[in-house]
């Protein structure tokens, strides 16, 4: 009897490269992981890139292929992802930027291009979100740290727009510049340069900055932003897969892209989006959608920061609660269990790098190979060989019986 | 020495899935097969998709494949591939259907797809194949059991037409409806309105349905036919590699899809297409012919039909004749031999899957590796890793010194 469910489990960044204080096993291969590995045992293995071989995927990009959305058709730039990050969800013809609140002196100068790492930049979202400029909507929501997101809303508007942030610091910020000779390229320049002066005149006038200074922090006076991109136009998952979604997760990021497609997406108190999440209680939250929702999206972040902290010990003990978490899910067993990663991040180098990811998959139907160890090592002997995200989806739904022949 | 010859090996529906009552091992597993073995030990071999990952391939697209004909290029729909395993030569313009007989009442609603499973439609085909209306001529051949296709003949045609055929029973036959603007589009409906209308009225009245009748079984009286297509236009096997080609099967769709791209298709006595299938006629037929052809496609259809009854334990035995039938190719010491399946048959499933399948690839000069077991699970060990069917042929004409270099 062909499966029924599927759950769907991305560990982000969880994938490594050899530490040498860890007798260059990977994190995961010196994790204690019994439950990942008798999943391996009894499901098939291979070794993923989720784009394509020597990429280096970002988180967005990365769900996109996993989910069977080719991101070379699908990604319109950054903007519109770290928009849905923080719940801003993007009507037709909107634009959308990432964006930093940074530092810059008297000449525009930039001196720092996150204000010292600023935590929280609420109040500066607050001030100019609503904003309206020659019949212009600006959108401003704050991110995590010192992150916060812009989008564009209103009519003939382009995102052919160079970016504002110059990526460096010591250097003057970039005023907004048309991509091409459209009009709609010119108005959102000259309509958005407006908004970026203003912004910088009551930011600079705001009493935090004045507090800051009295800290000897940065002043956070100038929203810098790049990465200008429309909505992209996604398909609904359902009626892709005809499938009814869920979304599990604690980040921000993950659940705006289950929002882009479609799916549900759950609230989850204790799901953190880092090492201290709850992640029993994601399980009890599929526990109890188990019966209305056929395809659940369950997304665990905790890896990744750790690896981006280059704090390998911290990833073996985070990446062994996961373990915890994986065997829990074996109590659904008509479902199709799919573990793997978006991405790797190496602890040794602190970022997302293009190695591939052990993936395994999971159904009492599956052809099971010989891999024992759910890990790098282990999986790429598995039998499912060396395949991209893309492949992943149409695997699943080959397992759930749905999947429509192409010919006769 | 490079190979002279090629014998290419298809066995229909090989690969399967674990089986619980056989300790969750294939079929092939299973079996006893010390000639496919022998083959995997002095080969090189591989786990397969036809035409990609997580794609389940119909037995005409995957077909297309193994011979190097991209199906996404060339496959025009069901309809031509059915035509040409009746034995229908299309020409240039020509407009195929797949068709069942099918029992409408007299409000021409759908009683039953397929007339309580006619097994012999020959005197409904009789009735009106040959028939010309508005100068265009309907020619129809009996397939097996309640299949009947379909083609149009003459000029100004479209493939553009909306299938008849509403696949479930309970409302009424759809007209067939041009799907686009262009003049051969309506052309083609209306002319092909009248034939199924005046089909109609001939077959109410023939005596094999009042027969029919007396007995309690449902009338044959209407064509319901579905996915039009035009010719397939095929590069010619010889034109494309240089070697005079020869088709060996039972079954009446791969000696069409053999007869589409030019090969010389031989009428085998006892080669059945089913369980009971003479293989060794088959060798037999390749020894006698083998000085005249270059290549020769064996088509072994055996284990499809078992699969797609479930039969796992036929299947196991059917396998350990085909390993008998592979084990007497090893006479022909010259040639490459390849061993494959056009897609998996899970006999969990009774249908179709996107599993892969395995292959071996042998000649005298071939890389070998160590692989010692041709099964799913022995031959995604092989060195030739995960390939797709389009990788099949460039191997095999490398094998033989006839790759032409790319660069110099």
């Amino acid at each position: 009897m062909s499966a029924k469910k599927v759950i769907f489990v991305v560990a982000d960044g969880m994938g490594d490269r050899p530490i040498p204080q860890l007798n260059r096993k990977t994190p995961l291969e010196a994790a204690s992981t019994p439950n990942l590995d008798q999943l391996a045992k009894d499901g098939i293995s291979g070794a993923m890139n989720t784009v394509d071989i020597g990429v280096r995927p970002g988180s967005d990009t990365a769900h996109l292929a996993l989910f069977g959305y080719d991101p070379n058709v699908y990604y319109t730039g950054r903007g519109p992802f770290e928009a849905a990050a923080v719940g801003i969800e993007m009507q037709e013809g909107d634009v959308a930027w990432r964006g930093n609140m940074g530092t810059v002196d008297s000449d525009l100068v930039i001196k720092d291009r996150r204000a010292g790492r600023i935590t929280d930049v609420t109040p500066f979202a607050e001030e100019m979100d609503g904003t309206i400029i020659d019949g212009i909507e600006f959108i401003l929501k704050p991110g995590s740290g010192y992150r916060l997101p812009l989008v564009m809303r209103g009519k003939g508007l382009s995102d052919q727009i160079s970016d504002v942030d110059t990526h460096v610091a010591g250097v003057k910020v970039h005023e907004p510049e048309p991509l091409d000779d459209s009009d709609e390229a010119e108005f959102t320049a000259k309509v958005l340069k407006k908004f970026l002066e203003r912004s910088h005149e009551v930011f600079k006038k705001m009493k935090i900055n004045k507090k800051r200074a009295e800290k000897g922090e940065p002043e956070a006076n100038y929203l810098l932003i790049r990465g200008a991109g429309f909505k992209p136009s996604l398909p609904d998952f359902k009626a892709k897969y005809h499938l009814d979604a869920a979304c599990i997760a604690g980040a921000g990021m993950y659940k705006g892209i289950a929002r882009m497609l479609g799916m549900t997406v759950f609230d989850i108190p204790g799901a953190t989006g880092k090492g201290d999440s709850d992640l029993h209680a994601k399980v009890e939250k599929l526990k109890e959608a188990y019966d209305e929702y056929d395809f659940f999206f369950v997304h665990v972040k905790g890896a990744d920061p750790l690896s981006h902290d280059e704090d390998y010990n911290g990833k073996v003990k985070f990446l062994e609660k996961f373990d915890k978490m994986v065997g829990e899910l074996r109590q659904f067993e008509d479902a199709v269990i799919v573990v793997t990663a978006d991405h790797s991040t190496p602890c040794t180098l602190g970022e997302h790098s293009a190695d591939d990811v052990p993936i395994t998959i999971y159904s009492a139907e599956v052809r099971d190979d010989d891999v024992e160890y759910f890990n790098e090592r282990g999986c790429a002997k598995g039998r499912l060989g060396h395949i991209t995200g893309m492949h992943v989806m149409p695997i699943v739904i080959d397992l759930m019986g749905l999947a429509s022949m192409f010919g006769a």
